[in-house]
């Protein structure tokens, strides 16, 4: 490295370079601070912004971009699973097409020996299998024939396909209409591909001499992706944490080495379901994420390994292709990995980053350098605001900043078109200092918390923890990403617990438990519900004490006396259509107690309709007689029910209310604003306090500190950093 | 009989007589065209009345009234199954008072030793029976102490309690404040009450030469009509086709023998939902409805003989006690009854009674002559419109007389208020001359039906026909319930079929198919869409050209690859959480054709959401992306959707539209109205048009006949009745 006037004092901020902009690139490193500069996806660095002495970062992805290797390797792409729609028959033979409902640029069918024999057809009208020996397969017209059929009942067919076009920049050509090579994807599952990949990584280095940091995009399995023949339904299945793009005869024939058990082709296909990141998993989704994990960790070391041996860092991208990765996973050190990037558009997403058991830790803000950007809007072109989306995305950022510590942040795009928009450099210079300063008192110690815990309770626990899967806006219809969102910008201490860990003790040291979501999905946590050991275990420690919160259908499972499992401690349940005989008790809403939790603004949408179960329940909001945010004594403790949960200022102060006073303390307490739209942070070791306004006009707020109270007036999102 | 003047071109009125109103009481019936006086409950006819020359309705209700022979056979008052509201254990022992939760007027606990061998404690937490030797009773507290529970689970204790109480004279008496001794209600599952029953009434119709009819009131067992200790929650539970008060130690007794097995306390209480006619039934059930049944005809049919016997005809008025009666049971007939009387507020509550195979239909019309009416509002008092509402209810009613043959109309209550309503007196005349009217021409022959034959298909079939389980208002949350009502007074044959009859061959004579409810109701079906025959033979027939409508969640069952079960034939199918990464087709709204299928003004609400399954469904409605309307080619036949049906004009003459496009037949043929505010009927065998509208406004219409086209002009809810 060479030197950069200031680069201590600065530093920590990765920014995009581009050839043929030079100046400009060198010139916008020092106003940022940058110490780090990096190639995007179509970018390249020129020898001139290499030799400038900063870092360099360099992106791979090594599953794509051999496009070579992949033409002369065609049984080495990727794969999936597909199922057919279902066909009803009318006739007792029924040919079914088996590309018909998908992309035909994205599939080809994989009618190998080997896969062949994990292809499966269904009867769904009695969701049985069908015997292999009615079926035949027809190469050339890419159909399946199926004799002895039921009339009347409905088929489908599930196949192996390869994937021939890899999807991020499937998705990037057809939204940007690119016309150039579609890039395939190579699967590691072979010898040959790691043997090539390896090879190929080991002359990258010795190419990129360079490079300080081997940003990996990201492994090797990307995130579900599936797109349909149609234009008017191209996006038929997506989901950021699925492991449907992990298969092949290969990897199926392995695990069934390994594990004893062979998986099916309806395992993953699940009824045309597929098996969501949203629903509660099985022991063999389990066993195969596992699996694929520990395969994932096994030969991507051996990548990372020669970077290191290059003497270059190794960071991951936590996006794309990091399916099998799993940085919450505690295997996840076992890779070697130096850092984490990852893109964020929320606070909860700079959590995920922060959480992770890595040295470093960087964030990749919003808005990208493009002209445009997400679902089109222009950002870099004329009718852009781009510094207008800065704000408002580093207003999301800047309060999860606050409490979990973030080692860099960066940008990514083209930097030539940050040049019509001087404010937007402006800006990105003052948050880069706003965010090395953050950075440093982070450094110095953990900023004041309250003492109420937080654990919030799904499915996956703690292998989940902060994203359901994706972004916000990918997620917004449950209510636990809006949770998650509030709660990652709170001064409170959060853990993510599974019902395994609530039967092993994780309750002991929490107040307040959070159980949100819909009726039979993995944040609800569906049938998990069903096992005593796990009523046992919330009833006393509310009992005892704690605070139960649910949100929407929580603990819901049908089976039981009441459709909440915890409406005994609720004092509502959920009106079920078994119920509708019943009469429902009437109350009044608890205006005086409404008015003392119920922050200004704070509004509890009506998403399910409840009932009191005994009646007792204090209900602080209601529409018409539907309860839709109770509180309800049991024991020691209490249950607290919304019916849904929106984040924004007034809610998120409404929720740390909620746990503060579970926790026995004061809304009016020690370093909390009086003011929803703004928050504060104070660092004791520096005793430094940081107030934000969260919101887009002026606003004034009083801090109670030990050192007296402090009256903090701020512009539209701004900042302020005092001792006091 | 005595001679009333012109009583054969009048008659078929039933009016209440009140002695004291001797004069009010014949003009009346003059003016009106009665040919027979009632007392009603809290009236009594005098001699003047009765000797008039008309004939005399008596009501009796055979298990009240008996408080003197109740007092010494307190053991042989009716029963109930009660379960305690669910306790939370916080040590190892609890003890639960059985009656906290309930109405202490209504009901005394049963602790004979025949009632201890059918009490029962169940774990919640694990739906598990605790066995009777961890429990004991303790008389004096009325409560029960478990031993050795698990702390944190939770118990009920389900029991036997006597009714002590008779509930429509405990709704009665509480909503009027009355002073009364409470009457009992006397189970005839004895011998000794049934002796004592045959005696008395045998003494009655001694007593009572005058009566030309006995009215049943009505036989023996009420709907369940639970109440609760809270004022805030009164009432419990209520069922107007349900079973459960008609339970005893000898009545499960005498089960047990017949029928081989058990039932047991959890047959009725069913985790506390206990079980709804809403909800779909199963083999225990449907036992002991037969034999219930079977006990209700065998002794009613001793009481009809006696009154018989006394050259009394006997009716059977079908509401309150009417439990085990099923009058749309094959079996009714074997009662012997001469009538049946129906209180009506809706059309349907007509062709329910119009449907039952007895010699005379008579129905009861509303407003009631009670200072009050339905939920307290006023009628023949200050502020009452009881014109206004007798033209509603007429409206409602009038509708249904057109298609179905009645042979009574009458009314009920104290005759005296009407003195202060001429208006009124002079409508009800109006009306009854419209009802002999109609009467006479059904007598000539049935009235002009389309060709398009429907079939309405739930669970519980025929024996629920037009009626889900009780009036209106307290099902109106149910969609099936405004299909009834809109089908009621349409010029369309409607026969109502369970999934056995689909198996068995019932479709073969329909054109369209209505399952309309939610997810596992009754209504929609909930598990019998599990059953592939159903699939198939309805598969098929769509296929052959039916037309399958669906509202609400038709065919939803969980467990398959969609959750509509018709999916395949609807084209669209619910959005459960499980897909909630699949994309969704995009649409437009088919304005051309939506213009064509809604009529001006008809709305579809919005009930569920709702994706389409492959795209090709025609959508007509829609709320941002979920397809309200739509509309599904299979085969020769069509799939219709409709997210919700909200009974009202527009909206009826949708539905008559939807049927009569599902035949083919044409929207303006013959015997239409083209103002769907207005509604006709044509009876060929006298050419005689009727023409009713159905609005509070000025309404015309063109009606098209093979004689030419009628226009009509009606006054708001008026009727022509002309020959063509």
């Amino acid at each position: 490295m060479g030197t950069v006037e200031n680069v201590k004092s600065k530093g920590g901020f990765t920014m995009p370079g581009e050839a043929g902009y030079e100046k400009l690139t060198l010139e916008l490193a020092k106003k940022w601070g940058a110490d780090v500069i990096r190639d995007s996806d179509g970018t390249e660095l020129s020898d001139e912004i290499i030799d400038a002495g900063y870092g360099i970062y360099s992106t791979i992805c090594i599953i794509r971009d051999h496009n070579e290797w992949a033409k002369k390797n065609q049984d080495k792409l990727q794969q999936s699973f597909l199922m057919t729609q279902p066909v009803v028959a009318d006739k007792d033979t029924l040919t079914v097409g088996l590309l018909a409902d998908y992309f035909d640029e994205q599939f080809r069918i994989n009618d190998s020996e080997a896969s062949l024999k994990y292809w499966q057809v269904y009867d769904r009208t009695t969701d049985t299998l069908v015997d292999a020996s009615k079926w035949t397969y027809d190469k050339a017209a890419g159909s399946v024939t199926i004799k002895g059929v039921t009339p009347w009942h409905k088929y489908t067919v599930s196949f192996l396909a390869y994937r021939i076009w890899e999807e991020i920049s499937m998705y990037n050509h057809t939204t940007n209409n690119w016309d150039k090579e579609h890039l395939m994807q190579i699967d590691p599952v072979y010898p040959e591909t790691q043997e090539y990949m390896k090879n190929w990584l080991t002359d990258w280095c010795e190419k990129h001499p360079a490079t300080t940091v081997v940003r990996f995009t990201s492994m090797f399995y990307n995130f579900v992706w599936i797109w349909g023949s149609s234009e008017r339904n191209r996006q038929i299945y997506s989901d950021w944490a699925s492991y449907d793009f992990t298969v092949s005869p290969k990897m199926l024939d392995d695990f069934a080495a390994k594990y004893g058990y062979s998986l099916t082709a309806e395992d993953f296909i699940n009824q045309g379901k597929l098996h969501v990141t949203h629903m509660p998993g099985n022991k063999k989704k389990a066993d195969w994420i596992d699996f694929i994990n520990r395969f994932v960790i096994s030969f991507g070391k051996e990548l990372v390994d020669i970077a290191h041996k290059y003497n270059k860092k190794a960071y991951v991208f936590y996006d794309d292709s990091w399916v099998g990765i799993e940085p919450y996973k505690p295997t996840f050190k076992n890779f070697g990995f130096d850092g984490l990037i990852k893109c964020v558009f929320s606070g909860y997403e700079v959590r995920l980053c922060s959480g992770v058991d890595v040295d470093t830790h960087e964030i990749r803000l919003h808005p990208y350098l493009f002209p445009v950007g997400l679902g089109g809007a222009p950002t870099f072109m004329e009718g852009g605001n781009p510094t207008l989306d800065a704000k408002k995305y580093w207003n999301s950022v800047r309060r999860a900043l606050l409490r979990c510590p973030i080692d860099r942040i960066g940008l990514g795009g083209y930097i030539h078109l940050v040049e019509d928009f001087p404010d937007f450099v402006e800006y990105i210079a003052k948050i880069s200092d706003e965010f090395r300063a953050i950075r440093e008192l982070h450094k110095a110690g953990k900023p004041y918390r309250c003492k109420t815990k937080v654990a919030v309770l799904h499915y996956w626990g703690a292998m989940r923890s902060w994203s359901l899967s994706g972004h916000f806006h990918e997620t917004y219809m449950h209510d636990l990403i809006h949770i998650n969102e509030a709660l990652s910008g709170l001064p409170v201490d959060v853990k993510f617990i599974n019902f395994d860990d609530v039967k092993n003790g994780a309750l002991s040291d929490v107040d307040v438990v959070i159980n949100a979501g819909a009726a039979g999905s993995a944040w609800s946590g569906g049938d998990a519900w069903k096992d005593e050991a796990v009523i046992e275990k919330l009833t006393k420690w509310v009992y005892d004490g704690g605070t139960f919160i649910g949100v929407g259908e929580p603990s819901a499972v049908p089976g039981f006396d009441t459709y909440f499992r915890m409406a005994h401690v609720l004092g509502v349940d959920e009106d079920i259509i078994d119920r509708v005989c019943h009469g429902q008790w009437s109350f009044d809403v608890d205006e005086k107690a409404a008015k003392a939790a119920l922050t200004a603004g704070a509004d509890i949408p009506e998403k399910v309709k409840c009932h009191l179960t005994d009646g007792k329940a204090t209900v602080l909001a209601a529409k018409d007689n539907n309860p839709l945010f109770t509180t309800n004594s049991f024991g020691k403790g209490h249950g607290i029910y919304l019916s849904s949960f929106e984040v924004n200022n007034a809610n998120t102060k409404l929720l740390l209310n909620l746990i503060l006073n579970a926790g026995g303390e004061a809304a009016d307490g020690n370093y909390l604003t009086d003011n929803a739209d703004m928050e504060c942070a104070f660092y004791p070791e520096s005793r430094t306090l940081v107030v934000i306004n969260n919101s887009d006009t002026t606003q004034e707020c009083t801090v109670n500190t030990e050192y007296g109270a402090e009256k903090i007036r701020l512009d539209a999102f701004d900042t302020v950093i005092k001792t006091i």
